[in-house]
């Protein structure tokens, strides 16, 4: 499929949000106070494009845009510490910076001081057509969504459209853009679609292994200095007997004494390749020197940060259906819409969960305070373990608050996995660095359920129950039919 | 570069070995009596094909071909103990059969009464001319060597061209074949060549990974029943500073035990691809139910078997340049031309060796005894350690008792690799099937220098030093230019 994405290019993007296009939380059926943001009064009139100029502004760590721009060009010590000049703020490559994550964590860097450029192929929208899903969400172009935050914030960030594993292509924009810090969010990301068929589960591994590789290949030969932050899961790690640690474990063996990257056992062609590529960083982090930070990072849920909600044209996208949706948010869209919340097999499986307000903040932690040369480090990144049962718990009592029925099912499990089992897995490298989670309570999935609310109209039923089956997985591409 | 392989074919060849070729043992400089083949004096004139019709006969223990062909057709009944019935040979398909170890591999198979095919894309002839590199002994084309076979044993191996990372070559393999096992050498072999630039590092790992992905596709597909045996190899351990288990160790971590995969730190992009099979395979076999052994192979060395010592156009090739050939083979071509060993930095690094025979002997033992469906099984291949320096100093003592003068030099260290290291790999579950190792002695090492003496007019000493730098690997498509 690499060669449906020959063609990128580079963009430079007008600024100005569309004529259209309101602040976010004006229309929320409703908006729990801890976390309306302080930028949701944000005088409209005051947020226009400063004439295309790139304003290298100090780090905003309120939740509000400085109305004294002045005053927020003093920059604060803590950002530049691993930055290369005083002067000069870190340019940050956000690989993957139209998706989920990548686009809050674009926007955060952006509204945290960075230089901030996206690279992305743009597939994921071919997967959604191909496969007939949507976002909850309604999602602007990329084009429209950066063209908005220029107008809000005077930010500029910059456009790259390619595919990573183009060699060419990458090299441009290394040579152009100058990162010193690559956040790699640009993979193939769904379990689900790595086990729909062969080619999809050879496209996962092929395009996850092969453009991180290029992107380690882009780092040696141009940007040697740059801090590779790479998103890795958790779900690499399997569920173990023992205790997970973050990345490496001491093992006293017949008497000596070593400490090994920890065992990974993952359970999807998806998962997989996050550990094919872990295994490949590591070694170029030993044998050139790579600096690599490996964001083992558990499961996503909320839709909103600081930034994203700062206009509704900035809204990243949120996935139900059960290719790409993930449990709790799928959860509160099944709660939503009156759908039960579909438990896989006994639901006993405990993962990592942390609010996409932290997936950002730990980007950011991971590049304020880099790997060193030639260091191969893991995080475990996420802020809460729940099982499956207690997400269903949970957003079936938030719902009665709401006063949504909310029934739970239980589906057969598609997956190959244990649906009973230890689970403890250490996530202390982080909070170390400073993390400071938004751990999930009542007003948090009030909020998000209430977000479902607001956009139930836009939910395709059809698309909610799984429908990828580990065991069935086949050698014949499957299609989509309208039935 | 899986275009160039797009086209495929499955031959039948006719038989008959070529006019001008003639038993293998009769211009050796010498040739010790403990290997001189009992097949060395079979009469050429038995060996006349049986009209093209495929013999299933018994496995033959012994080295000698049964002249008395009616008496070898008594099925023995370890043979069978595997096989899906009484009267049927196993069918064992061995991919990459055309190479140094598969094609060993695939004359002992059909010389044991396996039914054979071999498939290979023979591309590994294409990187000798890219790279302007040869075998030490002269190797007589894929087709030759098969019509030999059957020429010289009435047996019939089957050849189908293509590449596996074509699935619908693979398939068709598959489907016109039946295996009962899969050999798999399918793979790019060689640490430096997929270290020597970017593209050669992405080919390595594309072409490995997704070829192996097809396979247990196809397995899955076409022959659930099948026993995957895939060729790993020791390197994917690295160099632990505790014992290495046999894919698994158990380990006992804040109170808790648990039997895990053992920790991979391969030091290649080669050696990082077959980290990458090993946990895409094990995945499917729990996830799909395929059976499959992992064979972690050390360091081979020598060149004769039972089969290849029957003519010389069944010769398998024997690399000695800096990128495809390894340590002990190359020292003794190295002592045979009266060029210094290359002994790499220090020369401490230590690694698992086996003889050739051994490897054919493992493959067998593996067949014979297959994997349970589900089963992940991991067997350690290599009869006994030493250090790179332990190496040249035996190639030194037995090459002095040859009257040759052995020199041996340090030269700086390509590769990125502890040069002092601990080093014990456990080995017991082959010797537990019944493994009969071919420990390294002087009589092999006289035999193996006779053979490079014998050849030693072949060999382009400007393609000995090591040209390949771990460090170095560069984003260019480096180029062989005439000099």
């Amino acid at each position: 499929m690499a060669h449906l994405l020959s063609t990128s290019c580079s963009l430079k993007i007008a600024s100005g949000c569309k004529l259209n296009s309101r602040p976010l939380t004006h229309d929320l059926v409703a908006f729990p106070t801890s976390l309306a943001p302080q930028t949701s009064k944000f005088p409209f009139g005051m947020l226009v494009p400063q004439g295309g100029k790139t304003h290298r502004i100090s780090p905003v760590h309120a939740t509000t845009i400085p109305t004294n721009r002045e005053a927020a060009n003093q920059p604060s010590s803590d950002f530049y510490q691993s930055s290369s000049g005083p002067s000069k703020p870190q340019r940050v490559m956000v690989i993957g910076g139209d998706g989920y994550c990548g686009w809050a964590t674009a926007l955060h860097l952006s509204n945290k001081g960075y230089e901030v450029a996206i690279v992305d192929s743009l597939i994921r929208h071919l997967f959604d057509h191909q496969l007939g899903i949507d976002s909850l969400t309604p999602i602007a172009s990329i084009h429209d969504r950066i063209r908005c935050w220029k107008s809000i914030t005077g930010k500029t960030i910059e456009l790259f459209i390619g595919d990573i594993c183009d060699f060419e292509f990458l090299s441009e924009t290394f040579k152009s853009f100058e990162p010193d810090a690559v956040v790699h969010f640009g993979e193939q990301r769904s379990a689900p679609y790595s086990m729909i068929d062969r080619s999809r589960a050879v496209f996962t591994q092929n395009n996850n292994v092969i453009g991180t590789l290029n992107v380690l290949f882009a780092i040696k030969e141009f940007s040697e200095h740059c801090h590779l932050v790479k998103l890795g899961t958790m779900g690499e790690y399997g569920t173990p007997n023992i205790d997970i640690e973050e990345g490496y474990i001491t093992i006293t063996h017949n008497g000596r004494t070593d400490t090994l990257p920890y065992p990974k056992q993952a359970s999807s062609f998806y998962h997989l390749s996050k550990v094919h590529d872990s295994n490949n960083i590591a070694f170029t982090c030993k044998a050139w020197g790579i600096r690599a930070t490996d964001l083992n990072q558990g499961v996503v849920y909320g839709v909103k940060t600081d930034e994203t909600v700062m206009h509704e044209e900035l809204y990243n996208r949120l996935d139900y259906d059960g290719v790409f949706g993930t449990a709790l948010n799928r959860f509160c869209i099944q709660a939503a819409v009156g759908h039960p919340l579909t438990v896989y097999g006994k639901g006993g499986q405990t993962r990592g969960y942390l609010d996409i307000r932290d997936t950002v903040q730990c980007v950011e932690l991971a590049i304020a305070n880099p790997a060193k040369h030639g260091e191969f480090r893991v995080f475990n990144q996420f802020t809460e373990q729940f099982s499956v049962n207690q997400l269903a718990a949970l957003v079936t009592k938030a719902g009665e608050k709401l006063g949504l029925h909310v029934q739970t099912i239980s589906v057969p499990n598609p997956r190959v996995e244990a649906e009973e089992h230890y689970y403890n897995a250490k996530r202390t490298k982080l909070i170390e660095l400073g993390l400071k989670p938004h751990y999930l309570s009542d007003s948090l999935l009030d909020s998000l359920l209430n977000f479902a609310i607001k956009f139930k109209d836009r939910v395709d039923t059809k698309q909610i129950m799984p429908n990828v089956s580990w065991r069935k997985i086949g050698v014949k591409t499957k299609t989509v039919t309208t039935t």
